[in-house]
This record gives C-alpha cells, structure tokens and sequence, in this order.
C-alpha cells in the first residue's frame, strides 16, 4: 500500500510525551489558579459563524482567519476568546450573574506567515471580569494579581507586571494639546520597547509632525523611571489640571494599593507609563507582563480594562478587565530559554507493576490498590526478559518498580524498587503504598519552572 | 452601530455557567482516572493537512469532514482522535516507548445533519496502548478496567461493560462455512440492539442470503444469554474445531479472567455474543458501554483490540487496544436524563468576601488568605446595599459569605455566613479557613451523576 507521510503542518504545537506531561502540569496550575481565585470555566466553539466572529470586522484579523464554507454556511475558526467571550455575553446577558467572572483556556488559529515561535494554532489562558453597566475598580488590581498567583505556583519568580492607566496618557496628551494625534502616539509609544526611543521620537517629530519640544515633553513623560511611591509621587505632581488625567491618578493609586493586599509583593509590579497597548478598546488600566532581564521576549501576558464588551451584538453597556496568556508561545519561550523544570516527573506513571511469574492476576490486583490510592500505574505485561522490563522503567523515568516474583508471591509482600537510588525493599503492598506516596509528595511539589 | 445577532451555530455545544461547571468536573474525573492508571496525555492539532486526515479515504468520513484551503494549503478538522494518534505515532514511532499509553481529550468535528442529540463539535476522551509489533492481552482487560474506574468516579453505578472477541466471531463463521459473508453478517449483528433480533434475521435470510437453518445458528449463537461463567461454558462446548475460534475463546478468557483483578466487579460486565463492532479495523476484544435500562441510548464508550494502527503512515506493525467516549453526546444524555447531581457545587466560588465599609484592603487580604488555603474566593466591591450582595452569592449559589464591617474591622474578625442554612459567626480569619475548609471536603465527595 503507498504510505501518506505522517507529517504534522508547520506552525501547529505538537509535543513529545514529556514536554506535553509539563504543558499538561502548566493547563492544570492555569486552571486550578483561575478557580481558586474565583471564575468560572467557560468553553465555547472552536468553529462560530464567520458574520459573528467578524462583527467588529478589521484588516488583521480578516486576512488570518481560518474561514471557511460547509453547504452554505459561512463559518470560521475563532482567532482568539474574547469575541467569543463577548457574543456568549450578550446572547446569554439575561441567564448571567453580574459581574460575571469567567476563565477560558482554549486554542485559537490564526493564520499567520509561519516562523520560529510563532503558531497558527495557540492556546490562550484568559480571564475576564464582566460588570452590567459598571464595574467596581477593585477588579482592576484582581486580574494582575490572578496573574501574579498563576506565575508564582508556576515557579516564575523573576517577572515585572506592568501597569499603566490609558487616562493617565489620554489626559496628559489633551494637557498637551495631542488629543487628536493621541491615538496615533499611543501606537508608537507602544513600540519603544522594540524599536527604542529615539526611533519612537523620530516617529513623533517625522510621521506624527510634533515639534521638538513637544515631542521632548512626551518622551520625558512616558519615558519617567522610579519606583511605584516616586512615580505615584511624579504624577501627582502633574495632577490638578485635567478630569480625565486625574480620575486615572485616582484609579492607579487604587490599584497600586490593593495589589499588596491581593498577595502581589512590590518587587513583582512597577508603574511603566510607556504601557498604551495598541487596541484602542482598553480605557483604564492596562497590563504587560515581562520575564525580568529577558526584553527580547515582550509580554507574555497582557490586557486590561475596557468599557463596552460586546457593542457589536447589544445596547448593553459590558465594562470589563480582562488578562490573556499565549500559553503556547509561553511555553514555547519557556523551553527554548531551558527554564522548564527537568527534575519534574513527566513519566506517564509513578510505579511501573511487573510480573516476575505467569501469575498476572496479584500484579494486577496490586496495580488496582496503588491506582485507588492515587498512585499513578501501569503493569508491564509484555512477554520480556526482566532487564527490558526494567528499561521500559527507566526510558519513560518511571520513579518506582514493583517487582513480583516467585518469592513475594508466596510471602504475599512486594519488591519496591527505587529507580532513582537503585535501592529495593520487600514489603506489604499496604505498607509499599505509604512509602511510595510519601516519596512522590515531595516530588509533585516541584514547580514547572525552574530558573 | 447595526448589531450582528450574538448566535451560536446549531449543532455546537455551548453550557450556561452551571452546566459547564459539572461538563468540566467530568473532564478533571477522566483526567484523573486516565492519569492514575498510567496513560500520557496527548494533544495533536484540530487541523490537519487533509491528505493525512484522510489516507484511510472512505465515504461517510470524507462526506463530513469540515475541509478548506488557506492559500494553497488543503487542510481539514480532525474528524476523530485516532487518525491525529496513528499520525503521531507513525511520525514519531523512534522518539516513543513502547507499550504507549495515551490519552486524549478534545474536541473532533464532523459536519453530520444536525438534530437533537447530535453533534457536529464534540468532545472525545480516548485512551489507547499501542505495542510495537505485539501487545498482551492484558491490555484488552486494562482498558475496560480504566473505563469502569471513569465511570465509577462520575457515580455511575447501573452500567454494563458488554465484551466480545472478535476471533470467537469469525471462528464461528468459518465454522459455519460462512466465512465470506462475515464482515456483511457482523455488520448486519452490529444492529441487533436497534432493530432487534428479527429484522436482523431478515437482512440475514435476504440480503444475505443465508438459509433458514443457517440464520437461525448464527442467531442461536449471538443470542445466548447468560452469567460470564455460563457463556464461557457455552462457548467451550464449541471449541476444538477451529484455531481462530479457539484463541478468541482463550483470549476472552484470559480477559474476563483478569478483570475482577483489575477492580471491575462482576456486575458491571458481562460477555454479549452480538458486540461486534461494525469497524473492520478491530481484531480481537470489543467493547461497548450501556447505561442499564436504557437501550435506547445506545452504546456510550466503545472500542476493542486491533492489529494495525497505522497502516496509511508506515509499515510498522502497531497493535493496540483503545476504547472512546463520546463525552459531548454523554453529558447531553445525562443532563436528558435528569442524571446530573444538583447536589454539586457548580458556583464559581465558595466564599464571596463582602466588605461593608470603605475597606476594601482588608476584605482583599482576607480573600488573599482564604485563597492560599485553596478556597475558591471572590470578592463582591460592586456599589451596591448589602441584600443586592448577598442576593448575589444567593443566585450564584455560592455556599458561604464572609461579611467584613466595622465591628469585624474593630474586632480583627470576619463574619461567616452559610448561605444554605443561614447561620452566621463571627470568628477569627484562621479558624474560618478551617471551618470553611472542613465543609467543603464533604460537599467535594459529591459525584457528578446522581442515579
């Protein structure tokens, strides 16, 4: 028969066993970070129709997506969790609770030019709280401090969130005279971390035709460095002469005093008025998330706070903060820089029962007792001489083997064999329960990431 | 602005809060039960190139596949998780040890005539051992096994595992000189639970072309009825004539054999003559699930034992033996049959911190302090009186309510509220953690189906 290769499409995620044991381990903190802090699961389709998907409609997004016909449907692969977030709100508003806290972790496509970390299929980790009407700032300080918790139970340790607040610019640019252009500076100073600041500058003074000392004034705003205390300190400086700029100073000193009580210790945030955030939809408090000493990176984890969800399926005014992890990209980041964890078990199994006899009956009656009590197991059935069984064990790194044999059939004890240490014991199965259990506490506190 | 009609395609599942808080109880419990018996998780592209989705090529598949081009890519949805598997193993078969263990839960497509019950984006949950170039039949007891300890978890407790050989099958036709006719014959058998035993005799005697007496020994044979220890009776009165025949009998017996060992208990399985799969592709154990006492249902995991996974991809003999449940089309089936407990907590959360007074510091620090404990916590900051508070956890379902005013801020305590009975005490966050912790290990106990 002629063979079809077995080839998986460039930019689509496909792991290995143990590298999918440790995205497994980052989906399961992810969802277990999320719960604990109070949201909800929300799972949507993959496939939406496509006037749904493109209500908001737009050049980007329109030529990435997966679109496509089935009879006379014309349907689309979602592109990311927040349009389907939004119409789910709407069709749904009357049957929901507000604020409606809600986690999805799901894959989005986008159709991309392929290169080296970047995907076409990806999943996003997002939050998002949704108020009617209006919606209390606290949740404001809530979503980078969700965040904060799910980096930290990683094992991340070295990471900055970002926070700014879109009125602190808007009002500093209409102080300046920029309102107009505001939008378009915002775009550019959206890029300082990749392009730099004199480039960003050159784009104030040639493209957006500010003139040197305006274009200096903006700089030197954007552009101010301290600590949260001196930059609160700064723009109260600044505050007293505009609405908008000072009910945004009034918002980010909520938001930078809450984020103690919430668990987020100072040394993992920083006010950083260079944060805009490109999409015009955020109006507060805006987020980034960079690993400390890594800038080449960018923000593995951003959003913010907008006003109006879902304008283009109802009148219902949806305001909303919101945060989205590209868990692909992450992971994928996470891997190339050697930060993930190689002492993590990645093993599909904690305990490998091999039978020593013909008798497969007590092994698999012991495989049954260490499965009940939460042991992961398998049983090695396979008609192999023993040094192939124990090098199944040892490929996959199965921690523990249970040996038995003629001899521990007729005690009624079992063989525990400690792959790690090469150490074995004969023991009670109750008795190889315990010890084995104790053993893998210890190794299932290990986090994910190891820097 | 012109609003889109917020709309979720027909055929696409998509659960209100509650529901969805009990679909993904059921993922986490198979996840679990997966894990815990030793099987890696997997995950493979939604999309695929459609030349590898579709190298088995076949009618009905080919006729539902969602399949579109972007730029001159030809690629398709996944239809199901076994081609993605036999893609996986056959690209990677040098990387992986064998015996592979793995699971796999996620979404599969299929454009079928949408109507009640049916899905056209459904979740799968498979698991499957693959052997590379043979595979004990131990297996063939083990996925059954993995299958009775998911659903025991859920709380099912009136189902039966109803298990067949395939060798037993074919022994018999060779037997009967029918050896021709027997896929179209199993095929036609494959229907007895929906049409019953007579119209199957009538495609037997017409279509077929079976003689009178002939018809009536193959369905003397399927229909035998009786316990596993009789039917093996049964069937051992048959054997010694034909070597196919008698493996399947071996192979049945080394099956039902091992399964008590394994946990299953004698009530939950039972060997059905008439299970025959109408899938060319499996060879020796078959399987399929029932509820008890619904017929009408159908079969609600299936899968059995085959020779060759991969056949399209490489020459490699990859035996394995698999079993799918078809999760979407269960919990629509459950929730149908009011077999969903309501007893579960679905709420997002399990306390809401509720602070009274301008303090919202210490209402988040307390809510800081629950969370690290692993109690699911939010936060109600909204501006609004304390009944529209509390109405809030009410209609959400959130089981206690931890009140913050003045007095619990003079007196450094929280008021504890349970929202079920109404009691309510003021005591020291610490010991609240405790007394919150000790009540909510008993509601975690509840199991997700109530028959």
């Amino acid at each position: 028969m002629d063979k079809v290769p077995p080839r998986t499409l460039s930019g689509f995620m496909e792991l290995l066993p143990e590298k999918q044991a440790l995205m497994e381990k980052m989906l399961e903190t992810l969802r277990d970070t999320y719960s604990v802090c109070g949201f909800a699961p929300l799972d949507t389709p993959a496939v939406e129709s496509a006037e749904v998907l493109l209500a908001k409609g737009g050049g980007e997004t329109e030529k990435q997506i997966y679109r496509f016909s089935k009879g006379d449907t014309d349907l689309a692969l979602r592109f990311d969790l927040t349009v389907p977030l939004a119409k789910y709100v709407a069709a749904n508003y009357s049957r929901l609770t507000f604020p409606f806290r809600r986690y999805q972790i799901g894959k989005v496509w986008r159709g991309e030019r392929a290169q080296r970390g970047r995907f076409r299929e990806f999943y996003q980790a997002d939050i998002d709280v949704i108020g009617d009407g209006k919606l209390d700032i606290l949740n404001e300080a809530e979503i980078p401090a969700v965040i904060f918790r799910a980096f930290t139970a990683m094992g991340l340790s070295r990471f900055t969130i970002r926070i700014n607040n879109r009125r602190i610019l808007n009002g500093f640019f209409q102080l300046s005279g920029l309102t107009e252009k505001a939008g378009d500076i915002m775009r550019a100073v959206d890029k300082l971390d990749k392009i730099g600041s004199g480039s960003v500058r050159d784009i104030l003074t040639g493209e957006l035709m500010l003139d040197s000392d305006l274009a200096d004034r903006v700089m030197q705003f954007i552009g101010f460095r301290g600590t949260t205390a001196e930059t609160l300190d700064f723009l109260k400086g600044c505050a007293g002469r505009n609405q908008v700029f000072d009910q945004g100073l009034d918002e980010l000193v909520a938001v930078a005093g809450l984020l103690p009580s919430l668990g987020v210790s100072e040394e993992h945030f920083a006010i950083d008025l260079t944060i805009a955030r490109g999409l015009d939809y955020y109006t507060g408090t805006v987020y980034e998330t960079v690993i400390d000493g890594h800038p080449e990176i960018g923000s593995i984890c951003s959003g913010g706070r907008y006003d109006d969800l879902a304008e283009y399926y109802t009148d219902k005014k949806l305001p909303g903060a919101g945060i989205s992890i590209g868990l692909t990209r992450l992971f994928y980041i996470l891997d190339e820089q050697k930060l993930l964890n190689e002492s993590v078990v990645t093993a599909p199994a904690d305990v490998l029962v091999i039978p020593m006899t013909d008798n497969i009956a007590v092994p698999a009656a012991t495989a049954t007792i260490l499965r009940n009590a939460g042991i992961r197991t398998q049983i090695y059935a396979e008609n192999k001489k023993i040094k192939q069984k124990l090098s199944y064990a040892d490929k996959l790194g199965i921690p523990f083997v249970v040996l038995i044999g003629e001899d521990e059939l007729k005690a009624g004890v079992v063989t525990v064999k400690n792959m790690e240490t090469g150490e074995q014991a004969s023991k009670p199965v109750a008795l190889a329960v315990n010890d084995i259990k104790a053993a893998l506490n210890k190794k299932d506190a290990l986090h994910i990431i190891k820097e």
